[in-house]
């Protein structure tokens, strides 16, 4: 079996669809025999990150973690798809350049739409200012200036998103063009 | 390759030579060609721990999120050394069920021995009061009642205690008897 680590980094503000795109690719490389691992911006706050808040220091703080253990897999063979707001350049920057085999998916919606979407009910309380320094409300977010990938997900149906990491992938020879047989557990 | 993963957890007081074999370890186990990942609790601080104390709930945490990182990288066939005072034992117990192949390893060593040894200078520190909740003069340390392995450190030599791991690991068929050729780079 092949293992070939990387880091899928999904970027984008709440309600872009980085969790909705990260599961159809976790299933996708998983039926292609691949080991994955989701590293889930939410998930990583309870496990990791407890106790860190919304400053600028704690979330470059929280972002930095995620590319810790995001390394420590991929450097072991694993494809690691993170899927976490990440909203500061520079940091993503940084993690890119110690990292092994960093891919950088903008996943792109406007504001207004994400806002519009609101799956979570955070740009109302966002709006209300129950939640401060909420990215695309009241704290930046940068978008990548030269991402790998850009899913433009008011354009694109989640299949076609997926479908755009998926070719990458097989372009860079991270995994082969026909998916393999599924092995049998 | 064979890849099958395990956290080796090494638990023991500061200055009982938990660093010292999980470095002979790992150098062993490297050279059969295995995966190997050390999480040393002092890395671990620094990148996924900054701003925790030393208080129970700190430690506490501290210990969990090394498990959290030990078993993602185990669970992807990754042969994880952990080394870290981890004094707690029901944290330890926690971890060992919800973890993948947990095998806990005591470092045992006397607290006389540890202070007398004070590689890092940190018992004078805590016996001036310099250090509070210091693990074995001030915080407790709960030894383990049924670790898998005890390496004495102050009857064995690191060899010794080194060899007695790498035998528990070929008894459980996580490495072949015979050491493989080492791989050419």
């Amino acid at each position: 079996m092949e293992r070939k680590g990387l880091i899928l980094w999904l970027t984008g503000l709440s309600g872009s669809g980085k969790t909705t795109i990260a599961k159809g690719l976790e299933c996708e490389l998983k039926e292609r025999c691949c080991l994955v691992e989701l590293l889930d911006g939410d998930i990583i706050r309870t496990n990791l990150s407890k106790g860190l808040g919304f400053s600028r220091e704690d979330r470059e703080t929280n972002i930095r973690r995620i590319g810790f253990v995001a390394n420590l897999l991929s450097r072991n063979g694993v494809m690691v798809i993170v899927a976490a707001i990440s909203p500061y350049r520079t940091v993503r920057d940084e993690i890119r350049k110690t990292t092994t085999n960093f891919i950088e998916v903008y996943v792109n919606a406007p504001v207004t739409v994400c806002e519009a979407r609101d799956v979570k009910g955070l740009y109302a309380m966002a709006r209300a200012g129950k939640i401060k320094a909420f990215t695309g409300i009241d704290d930046p977010y940068e978008e990548p200036l030269n991402a790998d990938i850009v899913c433009y997900t008011t354009q694109e149906s989640v299949e076609e998103s997926i479908a755009k990491v998926i070719a990458e992938l097989e372009r860079q020879h991270f995994i082969s063009t026909k998916p393999k047989n599924k092995m049998i557990d």
